[in-house]
């Protein structure tokens, strides 16, 4: 091998015959079955290869700062997120950079540079843009978006929480539902709620309807739909599943706005779990994201302490709860203590 | 240049030829003339200048970070306040330390000691504990809390905003009007807001009553004087401004289970602008704090921009919204786009 082509770390792996993500793992210190560890070090040795700089100063030269990747803290869903993994970082010795990236494609690849200027250990990431190239010698956790085999991928079992919301629906008596989806053209693993509520409508043998808009501008397309639905005054469907508590608020006040009654009419189900500020109240009937086991596990996984190592997909489990936009009872405040907002902890 | 000496700064100048100092402010994101940051760059790629932030942050003992000190991101005006201090620093080529401290005094304490640790260069903090010290060689600036003479206080004119309240409300028709808080035992700069609201009712000769519970644990004392005031049915005033929305909104929903309309029998304003993530409307009616401005002024004084570097009290203006607890028209969304809320942007 001469200077002019060093080899890379896939180079390792195809002579380890291992994947890429196992040799990125030993690489960085992620636990491996020991197997595997002997052969990527055997590889790498007779390859000559030699560890990269950032991750190689990564190993000798610890910052214990993690960088967190989040589009914006203006919803309350990032918000939370952000307040869990800093404080679980905390807990654990770690400081956190946050960068707010706006969903801007450009400040999304430029934080992974953040672990080349050896500023942070790690990332814990969620990013929505379709163009993001990850180096293997990142070590990243990825929040609802599985980039490839080896980015450990942390979600809430998304697929269960559609599955739940249509027999939540049909079991408070709705007869027909609708699911509606708005976000961005990237898909992720947000976007298996809407197969797992189809796959329980109709294992349930109950009618419905998909709209999907993969679109970040506008939800036009969905009022439209609903208007062309209405009737005469009555909705021709009874129960919708929103793919966030966002769209299924906007859609509450659209419906009212048109005389719809909800939930006498109409019963509507939403999903992430946002609390009322003010009343640590959930604001409309959801399904729960459990942000704090989310950022536990994603916290875990970084710092090398993953009980699963040979999974890349951590799916954590959802529940269901009231709020007032289905027939039954609201759940309790989810908050330890309603009148003391600075010190409110989460319930789940 | 040979394989065992990394290029360096003074390479990159000479390389340029630009001065040592013209690198640096390329390097550390200052503003610099477009075609001197074109040769930096063109310098630094031809010579494979990879910046090491660890040994700059030794030489010029510059961290290019800033710590922020924050009670919790669970509740929305921290959450915004972040956002927004995060944005202006990236744009200002700085990272941020986000530290959550759920008003531990400890936590508070220790986060100072940052500075002390070379792991930031300043911090800019809203704390509420009593007996936190400051050591005067951290650059520190503080948000809503006046400690002393040479800490940077950055505020909304909480007085103001507290004689606007009571302006609006006896614009809007209130003949008796009712001033009720709930915070911390530290006063702080919002603290202010009661006494402004005080000499305008006076300027005004309108009736009023002032509430306030200097407690963190309940807000039970308030709900007992509302009872009390009820009388049969009709409250006895026909006008609140609450120190903030999260006490407005559960003030609203209190009244409301009690019978009372709002706002055709009572009129209730807030103080923080707290906007309704799903649609970006004000959760209620309120005095608007200028999140963006006191982001961009605290940002400036830490980096040595201070446009009254002689002032350590920066007040900025607030402005008032209706969010539909008051008898007036609704304000449109403070934010762009509506059905886009990981893009949204703040109207102010």
């Amino acid at each position: 091998m001469n200077r002019s082509t060093q080899p890379t770390m896939k180079d390792v792996a195809r002579e380890a015959g291992v994947a890429l993500g196992t040799v990125s793992r030993v690489f960085n210190g992620f636990p491996v079955g020991e197997e595997y560890r002997r052969r990527v070090e055997a590889a790498a040795e007779k390859l000559n290869y030699r560890v990269n700089n950032y991750a190689r100063g990564l190993k000798m030269n610890k910052t214990n700062c993690i960088g967190l990747l989040m589009p914006s803290l203006k919803h309350p869903f990032f918000a939370v997120l952000i307040d869990e993994l800093t404080s679980c970082l905390t807990r654990h010795g770690y400081l956190t950079h946050v960068m707010i990236t706006n969903s801007d494609p450009e400040a999304e690849q430029k934080s992974f540079t953040l672990v080349e200027q050896n500023k942070v250990d790690g990332i814990i990431a969620l990013t929505y843009r379709p163009d993001i190239e990850v180096d293997p010698g990142i070590p990243l956790v990825s929040i609802d978006r599985r980039f490839n085999d080896w980015v450990p991928c942390v979600s809430s079992d998304n697929f269960h929480g559609g599955e739940l919301a249509a027999e939540k629906l049909v079991e408070l008596g709705c007869r027909k539902l609708l699911f509606l989806r708005i976000g961005p053209t990237l898909l992720s693993e947000a976007d298996k709620r809407g197969p797992g509520f189809e796959s329980a409508c109709r294992r349930l043998g109950v009618p419905y309807e998909m709209l999907m808009v993969n679109d970040e501008e506008t939800e036009a397309p969905i009022y439209r739909f609903l208007l062309e639905h209405l009737g005469a005054g009555k909705p021709d469907f009874d129960g919708i599943f929103c793919n966030t508590d966002g769209l299924a608020l906007r859609i509450c006040s659209f419906l009212r706005e048109q005389g719809v009654r909800i939930p006498e009419d109409v019963q509507i189900i939403g999903y992430d779990g946002i609390l009322n500020f003010a009343n640590g109240m959930y604001l409309c009937s959801t399904i729960v994201q459990p942000i704090l086991k989310m950022a536990e596990r994603s916290v875990d996984i970084i710092l090398g302490d993953d009980p699963h190592p040979d999974n890349s997909s951590h799916v954590l489990p959802v529940f269901y709860a009231s709020g007032g936009t289905t027939r039954d009872i609201p759940s309790p405040p989810a908050v330890a203590n309603i009148y003391n907002p600075f010190r409110a902890t989460e319930g789940n």
